[in-house]
């Protein structure tokens, strides 16, 4: 076993370490709009909503003044913007809340909730994520991930990578950053963790941007465990 | 059913509602102090520690410019008052770690965790409570309670019943308060939540202070729920 002993909690990216976003979107909004009557690319839909992503908390990050923007909030700019791009129209406004709320509604890959319950009998667990606290809480009860509790980019009013979050996560916890452990498919994230304190892990998902995926194919850092999946993650660490 | 068809999400006060912390605590440090060789009388010392909690919490509030002071560090300055008070020698700092955390070990009232898991199947349920999230945490861990996720007056760095903790609880859940219902044993944590727009549930714990008890045996507002017991509160909610 890795030099691991001493970790109490581990804390997940969520958007593509947990869950699939893509697949997840994609489907749900191409059976609502089905539903619907509506004719759209949703795929090209959600990749470009997805593109916004980083650029939307830059901009959060990029200007204090104006106070900090949960990301259902910066989702709901982007997707308003998107659906003129798209020329969708005749969307209410419970369409549009319903879309935005897709991101609660995202689904675990297939080896998360099988190994988020083997590793809750040994360490706390909890997500550490972008998504604001409801999202991640809607998410966990519709797809059944078994957080001991939830912490949120919001919680410290700082989006990853900023230090607040991975500081604030140990601090919440009452642990040390060495105690506690980030677990991503991303290596900027545990990049970032790292230059925390906190151990780290690696899990790839190779597919979560589809055909579009340009990284994350593999570990590009001294990472503390990498792991084929949550499956194997539990088997690395005793679980 | 009550008035309550709007309500997604139920928060709990903790600390007598949802454990049980005085037979906790002095079966605990009995069973401690007995391992240890230790004399002392446990009971009026837990007793004494929980009498320092309100003016503790008050103290914090009343000096805001000292900064936000977590209820595990409270409960320390408190703990190493008694020690003196009590005189209570040999006891390392490994020992007062121990004692202080205490108060993650509590257990449940035996109607907690069954009723949690009911009422857990249709609304998202989390302590709203003065504990600090690591106290909160390892407190669900050791006792297995359900909860969705973790709200703590830590997140507000306000104690109850400060208005910012209801109203924080609300705003982190996506919620209107009128769609947050609190559940306490407590009339006054029941009456600063209706008067910030909460709903409201009184589940009687009449053993809670022991013959210390002096309050509390019944409801004494307009709560929206009045329930024997959690499964009982489950019932009342259609769970």
């Amino acid at each position: 076993m890795p030099n691991t002993q001493d970790v109490k909690a581990l804390v997940f990216d969520v958007f593509g370490t947990v869950v699939d976003w893509r697949t997840s979107l994609i489907t749900d909004l191409s059976w609502w709009g089905g539903q619907r009557g509506l004719k759209a690319d949703w795929t090209a839909i959600v990749d470009a909503w997805r593109a916004a992503y980083m650029p939307a908390m830059d901009d959060v990050r990029k200007h204090p003044e104006r106070g900090y923007v949960i990301l259902d909030d910066l989702h709901r700019r982007t997707l308003d913007r998107l659906i003129d791009q798209f020329e969708i129209t005749g969307l209410s406004e419970t369409d549009r809340d319903h879309i935005n709320r897709g991101w609660h509604r995202l689904n675990p890959w297939p080896d998360s909730v099988p190994g988020l319950t083997r590793l809750k009998s040994k360490f706390v667990i909890a997500p550490l994520s972008n998504g604001n606290v409801a999202l991640l809480t809607n998410m966990a009860k519709n797809a059944g991930l078994p957080w001991d509790l939830v912490l949120s980019a919001e919680l410290f009013q700082h989006y990853k990578p900023d230090a607040e979050t991975y500081l604030g996560a140990a601090r919440l916890l009452g642990l040390k950053p060495e105690q506690v452990m980030m677990v991503a498919a991303h290596n900027g994230d545990l990049k970032a963790a790292q230059a925390n304190g906190l151990k780290t892990a690696f899990v790839p998902r190779v597919t979560e941007y589809g055909p579009l995926q340009d990284r994350d194919f593999g570990p590009e850092g001294a990472w503390d465990i990498v792991a084929r999946d949550f499956n194997n993650l539990a088997e690395h660490l005793g679980c």
